[in-house]
Parts: structure tokens; C-alpha cells; sequence
């Protein structure tokens, strides 16, 4: 449901413009060193505040209300919450009844029965991965020296992504862009054949982020249009390394000591103040909208910092779990 | 680790030249009718034997050894062996200590200590679909009368499949692919917003199909191009029904009743007769290899009705939840 | 790890005497009437205060931070934290590295290499039950109209339960206690033969009560004692009605449609303030101790409410999954 | 539902009177060597054969049908089957309609609506501890070098044994008993403070046994009528070794280094000749049935092997896991 991990585990709760947000992290190993300005330099990524994003600014400074003494985790649960600061909710009231186009209303009315938080999209909010990224920051610390950085690699089908994104904005409009993320360092033979792969483990992680609509690993797409004799990797020396990575990292679904390497593909967000269809859920008639309020115009430019932190928090399950099979038999 | 589902749950076994591959279904409904043939014409997609497929061809009917009772599921564990009649491991000694480039065999040796069943990949091959493929057929009748289907749309970057993939096959080479999948009739409101997204699901469960290295949810990669003008989608009525379907069906991770769409890209069959460079992992030196044996040119053709299967077992396992979450209450 | 429940999941976190204690449930159904005032009755109960009781009489009320919207559950994971007003951790520095016999003190230093919160237990103090308690409220509400009661029977062996722990907190001394705890109204057919039979989620949820030793059902260890003819419950219906009922209401892992009866047996505290001897873990010597602070001399008669909550907990989670393997199917 | 354990993972399949019973098993460790005469000496002992127990002598040699190549543990899946050469379900078709009192019969029907396999208890039947006990083989290996041993030590509330069951099986009757465990060499830390408990782990596996009604740790029931600093283990040294043991080795739900204790009562099977009351399913109304066929007087005697089984299996999972939760961080 709303957690994700077996061994390390994360849960996340909330609304846009309910009291908090937050994580509640479970299985984190004892010992690590866990303060709040670790939180600080991701936290302000996802933030954003440069030309394009939301004018929401709030400080996102996480509270780490269990699971550390004098500084350090304990091995219990970790519950990590954020406050909603500068929450709005009467922007909404207007929407209750006239679902967003593209945005999850609709469904969560249909599935929640109306009793679903409304406001800003309640559970449904991009407001909610400022706790992926607290987690991520804990996951962080346990695949260290493991690393994973994911940046913007175009917006709007272009690189020139300030250009791309400032055009949308004038246009009272928004625009969509493709996210790069590479992890360093991870060890090989990570993952599981069938079913819990890393595709597998890190796919689930990444399509919990609102927005996102499509992820390629190594030549992903493009490897559908090659040959084997071109795609396959050769393979250098025993420890797995490759001459290329058209694999991205993962063979089989088991990481091969390469880099994984994978592309996530974020939609433009649905807020734009172009008006659009949609239904008066009361009267069932189609009516326009327009939506306003405080929005980004490409969400691909914060996802970022999210992706790095899902990818890190499905790495340190795989880890921890192979720490578990791999202990030594007698047998 | 080799199983799937939280509710609806299937585990994979066995190995291409083991006695026995199959599947162990749990939290299969009772009543339902189910005998061998209706695994036939699902099978015999997954068998193929078209140009440019393995000359391997195995009856693979599925033997029902618990959990049927007078022709209907009892509600017991289901299991579904699958006999491996036509196994010859023989030809795969000589791979042993040379790890194909492009396979499993590299990471199977890392994770495994080279405990691993090296022959024609184990555990890791493309044989396991079979299990994949009966398991659907379970899957889809539960899920029905919604129902999925896939088929491969493209081959090596062409829509003349049969062409790519013969030039491929003269060539001693194989060929990647897309296969498109549709589920028409599913439910709006199943998934979850965060982690457990039908996209999530979907992708967890099609990743585990060995080759998958991309996947895409309705405009997809091109979403990221597009603004958000142009790729919301109008809403028609109070059902969710939209005007066009660039969410694939899915919107904040929920179904929205529309026809859930998506794309996976399949990497072609590092298994090629071309050499390859790869690793002799008794001297660790750079050796060239050339796979003989029984191989298909272009393995998303027999694909398609894996992605059908796996993306069957996703939706039953939603569908099974959401009835649980459903259930009114007096509160 | 702290976490149960496959449907309606539920997460324990918080420290004695850190800054709170709580739970986060997850998959709880919308539409449930929750407030703040629907924990008072349940949480007094916890709280204790009579002859015998820690004088630690903490409000605990839960704050609902999370999860419901207009006075309703929405869907969406539930947080609910209960402050720590009371703590008072300073008691405990003494007792850092001197841990107390039969306490979790050694077995938590063991474990998380002397990272735990040693203070009062930390997470593994009695303080974490009134999360359990919070959670048991809202599972009342799903599992109704099924309703749980569990009462003291007896302590120190004595029928006469005031007296016992009067005479044993005046030997500056605790003592142990049975509850018996009976479900009615739950419906038949809850459960699973292998593994997940109702026995086996009622005891998982009741050895998580610290100071729980034991535990039977129906007739339990006198049915050891029986012959068949004498302990098999004659059938008086089709609805699985039986004449007496020493299976306490389950046959084969299932609900038979009788009342769920069984019977927690309840260790004395350890805290006592009569001496004991334990290691010192600087010195490895043995030393003596006497533990000071605010303890119950009998932890049965608050662990009452505390066993309803986690069997409602269990019930819960065992009626929600039901629901789903039920679902009709055209097969 | 039919499985357990999060890292080792086993689920059960088959029934009574169909073509095999058996385990699929994941999660178990590369490198283990195993063979099928690995399994002869604890089938043999859950056969049984001495008086008073069923004449159905199969030779229960479970094949290893994947999973293990040149004589180890690759780390797939392990799938073992357990044919049924004995089975006679023509004994059992007059049963279809009047549950036997006592049984799962009743359960059975009223859960799976009529479609369960009725024959000899089908999927509840005894014969599924066949494949426990083949699991428990592979447990012991990962668990090693702790061990698992447990015995009979009374039946019919009488420690002379054999009398008490040759008294009963000449009455036509059935008598409980009650189980001794210990589990020696259980290294420290097993186990999480709430819910994941040693004793809420081992009491789950415990209660998936048919005919075990209630269970308890070292002094149990007992310590409910002792007094605190009597029930208290003084600790001797810093690796958690106490002067006695009335916590059975657990702590806080965690293992304390001390041998792991405990017992399981078993009640005495329902299928007795002696006539008991029950319904008619076709008619709604009481009749009178008496249990023909082959069974055991007292199934405690052959039950203490599979408590071993079970046990071995609750405790490779925690080992597993903890290995994971141990990792070395450098954070």
C-alpha cells in the first residue's frame, strides 16, 4: 500500500495541506549518524525556488521524532515528519467538485468514494516527496560508499532547459522532461532473477513519484531497435566490468559491478491556468477550468533530487536483503 | 525474492535444464473452473515456432497438482509444474567458465559464488516464462471480464517484424522489439498513490520478463516533450472517461477507467552466434565466445503473451486488494 | 520487524522517553467516523491509576496528524501520535550499563550494539502499548459489528486480584496475571490452514505485548490432557454453531462462526525494587540492583485493554484480507 | 497465506488425498549441500509407526525437484514434493456432508463455499506436515550450528506415554499431549521488539500445526502466579547468560544468548470411533457419526518432530534477517 521495502522499510503519510507530511522508516541498522542538517542540502533541492517552480517556499526542515539517541539511529523505527507550513488549503475549495484534467482527482474520488482529502490533491500531492527525500537521505548513509546523482537532462524535448521551461511559464502552460540518474559503487549481485530484479526493485520505487510516466534502463528503447551482436556488453574481468553498459548496470536483473544507469520520464504537470475540460462531478455536465494557485512549470527540474532518493531507499532494501542471503552456511 | 503479489501470489521455480519449471499460485479464489486445456492456446503463443524462434519445442502442458478439486480451485495453493522434455544441457559445458556477454551468467556467478545452475541460464532463462504464461491464464480469470492484451509492434526499429527478424536470423544475430499491451475493462480505483501505483505494479511484475529494459505508460517518453496543455486529458464524465488516453488509464497512480496502455521495450537475445568478447573466469583473460544452440532471432514475438500474463497477475493482485480495502464498515 | 498485518498494517514507533509514542496504520478503509475523543474510554483504560499502577498518569491522547479529513478516514495512511509529557529519563542513568534483570535491557544491547535508548526501555518499553491501544481503537471500529473483550482473571494465581497485588507491591515486589479475551460477532471462515491460521495472527499479536509468556485457545493445555470424545465440540448447525466450544472458536486455523475465546498468560514486572543480580557491562562482574522509579506492580490488569486492541488489530487485517479472496469471478 | 518467513520463505501446497504434498522454499542460502537422504531420519520420525499411530506408512522420500544442482543449494527456489502412494479417498466420501465434529470439515465449507477438497481434511489435512517437516530438513542446515530438538513429554496429562495412548486407541478414543522444545545455540539479538517478537515468530509457525492449541516460553503459565523478583533471571555475564531460565531464552521478544524454550500443548485428534453429534449439511440436521479410518491415538508423539521443523524454520528466517540489519555502515 503506502510503504515499499522489505528489510528496509519506508512508509509514507500525509496531505498537501493537512497538519504534516512525513516517513516512518523501519528496519534502519543501529549506529548511523543522523542529524537534522544532514536533511538540509536535499531537502533545498527539492525545494526549488528558481524561475518555473512552485511559490511555495516552506522550510522543510525534517523532525526526527523517534529512533536516534545521542545522535546516532537505534535500530527502531525512525519516524521523520515535516511540517506544512505554509499550507493554503482555501485555493481548493473550488475544485472539490470539477477534478483537475491529468491530475489524480478523479481518480482518488473514484476510488476513495469522496472521502479522499481534496485539497491540493491531499495524499496524492507532489508535497509528499519532500519525505521520499528525507528518507532518501537515511537510505543514502546506508549504501554509502554506494552513490546515486540524478539530474535534468532535458525539458520540452530540449536541452536548453531554462529556455524550454520559461517559455511554457509565460504561457501560462507547463512542459515535461526526462530525468538521468546513475548509481556508483553499487556491489554486484544485487537483486533477484524473477520478479524482485533491480528493473523490478528500482522501477516500482521510481513510479511511486507523481508524474513520472516511463523508465528506460541503459539503452533501454533504444536497445529494441539493435542487434545483439551491437547491444551486448563485453565483458572485461572477472569482477564483471564491461566495455560499454547498454545493460545499465543490471544483467539478468542482477547488478553486474557496473554503474547502474536509468532514465525516468516526468509528464508536464497537469496544473496550468490554460483552461481545459473536465466534469462537474454534482451535475455530471462538462465545464472548463483553469487552475490556479502556486505551481511548477516543469516538475522534472525538483523530481530529480526525488528520484535519487527512491533509487537510494530501493538500493538499501536490495542491499540489506543480500546481506541476509548471503551469510555463511555450514551445510 | 521469486515470488509476486500481495494477496494474489505467484512464485516461480525451476531451471532450463532441470527436471521442471512452473509456478505455485497462493490466494487463488475458490470456484473457479480450471482445467489443462485451458492453457493451451496461451502456451502454445509462448512456445512459438515461427521463423526465427528456438527450435526447442516442448509440449509444455501444464500438469495441476494441488489445488484443483472436481475441475474448480479450491482456494489451496495452486501448483503448476511445467516438464522439461526436451532439455539438453550438454551443450552448455563449455560455458561454464565463460560467461555469455549479455546474459545473466556474469551476475548469477557474482551473486551465487558459482553455486549457480550455469546450464542454458539456469534459473535466469527465458524457459521460466513458461510459469510466467500459466499463471496468467489463472490471472486472467479472475481479472475477466476485464481483459489484456499484448502484441509486439515492432522489431530492430521496424513494423516489418518478420522481415527484421529473418535478415537478423541470416545474420547469425537477433533483433530487439516493442510489444504494446492493453487492459481493457479494469476497474477505476485500484493501485495505490504511493509505492504500490498501478504503474508500479505493472513495471515491478514486467521487468521480472528477462530482455525488458524499458517501459511506458500511455504518451510515455513523449510525454516528456509535450506541455501540459496538450497532454492532459479532458475529462467526459463522472465515470472518468476521458476524451483521449495519454495517462494510459492511470492517473496519480490509479486507475481511472479508461484502457490502461503500455509499452515495454524488449533488448534482442544476447544468445547470438557472432562472437563476443568476454571473460574465462578460471584466468580471468578476455576470450571470444560465439553462442551455439537453440535460440530465438527476436524474443519479444514469443514475449507478447508473457507481458499479457505478468500484467494479468499485476491487475488480479490489485483487484483481490482493493476488495479488501472496500469493504464497508459501520464506523 | 515493527510492523503487522498483510491488509490493515499497522507500524509502531516512539521511545519512553523520547518525545512520543504512536502508530502509523496503514489500509485502513475510508469513510470511518474518527476523532479524538473515540480513544479517551480505551486509552484511560491503559493508563491505569488504581492500587498497584505507575504513578507515570500521562493524558495520552492521540493526535490524529494524518489520514482524516472532515472527521472521516480518508483512504490514506493514519498517524497517530501520543505525546510523552511525563518523561523523566533521568532515572534511568544509572542503570545504562547495568541492565536490569528480566528486562529487554541486555537482549536490546546485544542487538543494537549499545545504540538503543537504554531509558526506561526505550522502544521496548511498557509506554509503546498506548500506540497499541490507539490502533486497537480503530480497529474496533472495522472488525464491528464483531466486538473483543478482554478482562484480568487472576493474578499471582489468585482469583482475588486486588489482594494479590496489594500484598506484592507492599513486599516492594510485582506479580503475574492471566487475561481471558473473547471475540463474538466474527464471522466464520476468517483464516488460513498453513501458517497464517487465526491462532497463529492472534498469537504474532499478542507476544508483541511486552511481559506475554503464553497463550491458549479455547480449551488449550487441558485439551492436552483430554481424550477426543471428550474436547470435540459437537456441531448444532449448518452455521458451524457447536454445543460447547473448547476450540475457542477455531477449527483448522478457521473461525468456525463461535466465539474466538483464549487466555494470555501475563509475567510479574521485573521492575521490582527488591534486589536482583545482573552484569556490569564495563566490568563484566556481577553486580546487585534494586530498580527505583514508577512501575506497576501487576501489568496484567493494564494489559487488558492492550490485548483487545492487538487481537482487533489481528481481526482487522484477517476480515479485510477475506474480502478480497472472496471476490466473485466469472470463471 | 499459505507461507511464511520474510528472507527464508516457505509455502505449502497439496493435500490429503491428491497427487503429492510438499514445500516450495526461498530465500535459502547458495551452497548447502543437499540430498534426499538428507530427509530419511525426521520423515521417519513423523511416519511414525508405533502403536497408536496410523497404519498409513508412505515412504514420504521427498524429491528435489529444483533449486539444488551437483548436490547444493543454488539459491533459486527449492521445490519439494511428497507423493502420495497411500492415498484412499474412497474412505471419506460419506464424510462429504457431515463435518466431523472437532475438525476442519466444518471450517472448510463454510470458508470456501463447498469447494474445498474434502477428502481426509484435504489441504487441513495432517499429511500436509510432511512437507513442514521436509522444510524443517533444509531450516536445520542454515541454522546450524544451533539446533532444534523437541519431544513428547506427557500425553493425557500422564508422563507414562505409551500406556496412556494404548489406553485410549483400545477405547476407540484419541488423548492430547503436550511438547517440549529447546533450541540450543541461538545466537543473541534474534527477533524485534513489537510484533516480529522470537516468541510471536515461533508461536505463528507453532500454531500453523494442526492440533496445537496453545503454547508457552520457558515458566509461562506459570509465571503468571509468580512474583517478579522469583520469575526474574539474574544475569552472570556480559553475553546474556542467566543462573536459571524462566524466560526461555527471549527478552523483550529477543533472544538473550540462553537456550530458546517452549511448549506446545496438543489436543487430541478428532477422529475417534467413538459417535459424535454433528450436522447434515443437505438437511440442517444433527446426526450421529462415528470416524472410520486409519489414524493416530495420540498426534502429539509424531507432532514433536514437526514442532522441531517448524521451530527450525521461524528461526533460519530471523537468523536471515538479521544478518541483514547488521550491516556495517559507515555513516
Amino acid at each position: 500500500m503506502n510503504s515499499i521495502g522489505a528489510v528496509f522499510r519506508v512508509e509514507i503519510f500525509g496531505e498537501s495541506h493537512g497538519g504534516c507530511v512525513g516517513v516512518l522508516i523501519d528496519g534502519c541498522p543501529p549506529g548511523i549518524a543522523l542529524s537534522g542538517s544532514d536533511f538540509t542540502a536535499d531537502m533545498a533541492r527539492r525545494r526549488g525556488g528558481g524561475k518555473g517552480s512552485t511559490p511555495r517556499r516552506e522550510e522543510d526542515r525534517p523532525e526526527i521524532s523517534s529512533g536516534v539517541f545521542e545522535g546516532r539511529t537505534t535500530g527502531a523505527p525512525v519516524l521523520l515528519t515535516i511540517a506544512n507550513s505554509q499550507s493554503d488549503p482555501s485555493a481548493y475549495e473550488d475544485l472539490r467538485y470539477t477534478p483537475r484534467p491529468g491530475h489524480a482527482d478523479i481518480a482518488a474520488w473514484l476510488k476513495y468514494g469522496g472521502f479522499n482529502d481534496y485539497r491540493g490533491g491531499g495524499h496524492f500531492s507532489g508535497r509528499l516527496t519532500a519525505g521520499l527525500v528525507a528518507a532518501g537521505v537515511v537510505a543514502k548513509k546506508i549504501i554509502a560508499p554506494a552513490e546515486v546523482k540524478a539530474v535534468i537532462e532535458e525539458a520540452g524535448g530540449s536541452r536548453e532547459i531554462e529556455r524550454a521551461v520559461e517559455a511554457a511559464r509565460k504561457d501560462g502552460d507547463s512542459v515535461g522532461g526526462i530525468v538521468t540518474c546513475v548509481a556508483k559503487g553499487v556491489p554486484a549481485g544485487l537483486g533477484e532473477p524473477f520478479f524482485d530484479s533491480v528493473e523490478s526493485a528500482i522501477a516500482h520505487a521510481v513510479f511511486s513519484i507523481p508524474a513520472v510516466k516511463g523508465i528506460e534502463f541503459g539503452a533501454g528503447f533504444s536497445s529494441a531497435r539493435m542487434r545483439g551482436s551491437e547491444c551486448n556488453d563485453p565483458i572485461k574481468d572477472r569482477g564483471g566490468a564491461t566495455e560499454k553498459n547498454d545493460a545499465g548496470g543490471i544483467l539478468g536483473g542482477i547488478t553486474n559491478g557496473n554503474e547502474v544507469v536509468f532514465r525516468a520520464a516526468f509528464k508536464p504537470t497537469p496544473s496550468v491556468s490554460k483552461p481545459g475540460r473536465t466534469v462537474d462531478l454534482r451535475t455530471g455536465k462538462q465545464v472548463e477550468i483553469s487552475v490556479k494557485g502556486r505551481h511548477d512549470a516543469c516538475v522534472a527540474i525538483r523530481g530529480a533530487v526525488v528520484v535519487e532518493a527512491v533509487t537510494a531507499v530501493a538500493l538499501a532494501d536490495l542491499l540489506l536483503r543480500a546481506s541476509g542471503s548471503r551469510v555463511k552456511t555450514g551445510g
